[in-house]
């Protein structure tokens, strides 16, 4: 049985015609008929490949690069070997996004599992949900009452949406997810076994033991959000946990009630935020970062990966260690005790 | 389309109303007729609303409060602006968290999502086993041989129990939650997407590669648990892992084989607590904190977010750090750094 | 109702057979006779049970002993009370995972929770899905298009199989699991919850906010590997994400798109692997350990829990530490921070 590839070009484009879709410029059209019929990294380019190659390291694969063109910025156009069509641009990374898209359409937004349209016999659906034409609702989904979904979105098998849920349009809710008291935008992407709108963690001390604090609040996602594998976000205790318009999150991230982040951030796996933190726009954070309850994050802050932040950060602001405080003032710690232990320091450990 | 709620009281309260309900003191008799028609957090209060305010930090909230009615202990009843009907009481947010309970009754516990009662036809269930009359078991759901349900107990959409298990009264096993292998007691909440009583993970090298140990063991949760969403539960090795009585696990958390919990403990989200680790009763974990095998912590122990326990530690202690040891001790080391390499300290650094 | 108890031998065997199927040597034949019912760990032992005592601190355990029979080193063997069975092998913990595996079968391998055999009429699969005679597809499947499964395979309740996905045979897809873009050899174990090959994490900052780029790769995974419940592995963006023979991995991982880990791996729980890391044979981690973005680690690394990984580790040496460096590096520095600060240092801290 031959290997399956889930994702290639439904047909040849020369390196002239993804020039022109790509907005690139062929640096010399004695090229321009060069065929493509897959998409590849560069390191493992070959034959008939399209590859895009940035600059600082990246640009050292040029040596060895063996591709039928290479998206590239006009300054290393000299460096590609004879035979390839270097195709210049500022952005060599989002020109090769946007011309994959048109390459391998299917690979652009999320499929539906089973490949069927419209409603599936098979899914369980509340009397009144509104599923608007043209909406996707495959085996074993089930949708509480008064829920509605938009036209486009698509509901994976044994998804579970919640009464009263309102999902927009050209979304994907992935297989197994749930969704309880939320409120959903257009193009937002769920994946696989995300969790939204449960109860948040609030539990007071008493004589008959922890008492909870019911939680009374919902989960808004704006438009264009992308939630990872597994992610977990707690409905509000009393207002609404909020995510941003565009704002992108990894797999087995928490975010806990009441939670608001602004537009645009990308916030990387397994990363804790507690309750009632209140995060800007254009933030990102690295993997396995945690962040106190009721801490404010500026705009536009980057928190580096394995973080513990327990105060404010101001925007702007690059962070690291733990607790967390100033990048650089984290590792002149971590160096002077380094040279103190009589440690080697190494390379790179001023790099967020 | 009109922004849907999902929870709000079911009709209008007056504050004399709500202060017999929580066992408060109206301390102006002149306001005993506002008129509460909502609940809200004390910094998103409005008219008609209901809201709490603590002593502390919290307090400087009373100066702006829009509300009907606040519960506040009697010392800050002074400050409460003219209008609003202050409910004294020594524990406000206790007080808040009863009341909303009886304004909103749907809030008091988990839902079932299609509304439907009973068993569903959808749903798939061995021949075998036992619901008891007045559980509700939803579409999708899979119930395997021999396995007890007890009444009050929502079974979710898709949740999937295991042969043999067995599931107390009046408890919730939310959509998706998969549950093997385990002995459950009564009102026990488990959020979407749990993974229950699944084999633990020990193996021993050899020639041939690693080889695995069999799980033979169950997993024991005993009543007035909650276990939160994506939160894995590994079945004992040979004995049993074991939750204690009153004890709430957050969201994305780890336990081991055989780890026993005691009573009435709180764990945090992404808390990692691997094999065989045994911890006492009111123990407290922030996020993120992982615990070594074997290790042994007393009743009362309090652990930092992010802390690395390597060591046991006797009852009663807060601890902190990565390896983790006193939090007085840690955080005298990362005040020394800092003084060390010349940066700033930060205020509240001291607090667990 | 009695208690249920999951994995019990299905009739009683005497010490002498025991010997004889763990390749053990029966110490004293005056013991052969005696007969074993059951399976326990040595602290937990009773009469009529089986257990196994290690070197080291696990061999004080032999003063109170209760048991039919231990497996033990040879050098232990006169140290077992009177009326036990000794029976001697140079890897007790390895003999006692063999003899459990014939004692209790079906503890051998994971289980259909409906104890179905073959298609289940409730589950839904494409009419093109090929599944070999002898697997089992239980209520609430879902199967795409092209989709292969091997014989003797099962796909539990609720798990969905993504169209052009293979599995091979004999192997374990747990409930609620769901599994697209990937090629999966023999005898792999998935555990409830897994998420495989979703879309990995990759945007790119544009003027009109996150650009995402297309995840076009697979998830490839080869024989005898296991993978806990509610991991995450994304598909690879252009090439493929690969998980070698063998490799264990266990509960509420991350591994980042493109990473490449060797053979006979063990990955503890809440690891998070950032993109296009490449990881050798035999590499140990510990929980909570997060490793960075086109990191490469050798053959036989073992990396303490919770470390932070941000260079290329050679093969053969043991890190830890955040940020990770050689672990005698990292205890040195934890040492003299505790000396310098009057702070207690601790026993074992030396240890990885």
């Amino acid at each position: 049985m031959a290997e399956p590839q889930f994702y290639v070009p439904s047909r040849c484009y020369t390196a002239g015609e993804v020039a022109t879709l790509a907005g690139a410029v062929l640096a010399d059209e004695a090229y321009a008929g060069n065929e493509i019929s897959n998409l590849a990294a560069a390191e493992h380019g070959g034959p008939g490949t399209l590859v895009y190659v940035e600059k600082g390291r990246h640009a050292k694969l040029l040596g060895g690069l063996i591709a039928a063109a290479v998206l590239c910025p006009a300054e290393l156009a000299a460096r590609v070997p004879a035979g390839i069509a270097a195709l210049t641009t500022s952005s060599p990374a989002l020109a090769f996004a946007q011309i994959a898209r048109v390459l391998c359409p299917a690979a652009a937004s999320p499929q539906a599992v089973t490949g069927e349209t419209g409603i599936s016999p098979a899914a369980h659906i509340a009397a009144d949900a509104l599923i608007e034409a043209g909406a996707i609702v495959e085996a074993g989904a089930v949708i509480g009452a008064g829920a509605a979904i938009g036209r486009g979105t698509i509901v994976g098998p044994g998804a579970v949406i919640g009464p009263g849920c309102q999902i927009g349009r050209d979304g994907y809710v992935g297989a197994s997810t749930s969704i309880l008291a939320s409120l959903i935008g257009d193009r937002v992407i769920i994946h696989t076994g995300a969790r939204i709108g449960q109860d948040g963690f609030r539990f007071m001390p008493s004589a008959r033991g922890l008492v909870k604090m019911p939680q009374l609040g919902r989960v808004v996602i704006q438009d264009d959000v992308e939630i990872g594998a597994n992610t977990t976000i707690d409905r509000g205790a009393l207002s609404d946990t909020l995510i941003g318009e565009g704002t992108k999150i990894d797999n087995l991230v928490q975010l806990g009630h009441n939670v608001r982040i602004g537009r645009h951030c990308a916030i990387a796996a397994h990363v804790g935020i507690s309750g009632s933190v209140v995060i800007g726009d254009f933030v990102m954070m690295g993997g396995l970062v945690g962040v106190a309850d009721h801490v404010k994050i500026g705009d536009g802050v980057h928190i580096a990966a394995a973080s513990g932040v327990m105060h404010d950060i101001p925007a702007g602001q690059k962070w690291a260690g733990l607790p967390a405080q100033p990048a650089k003032d984290w590792f002149r710690e971590v160096n002077m005790i380094r040279k103190l232990a009589g440690n080697k320091s190494r390379k790179g450990s001023g790099d967020v």
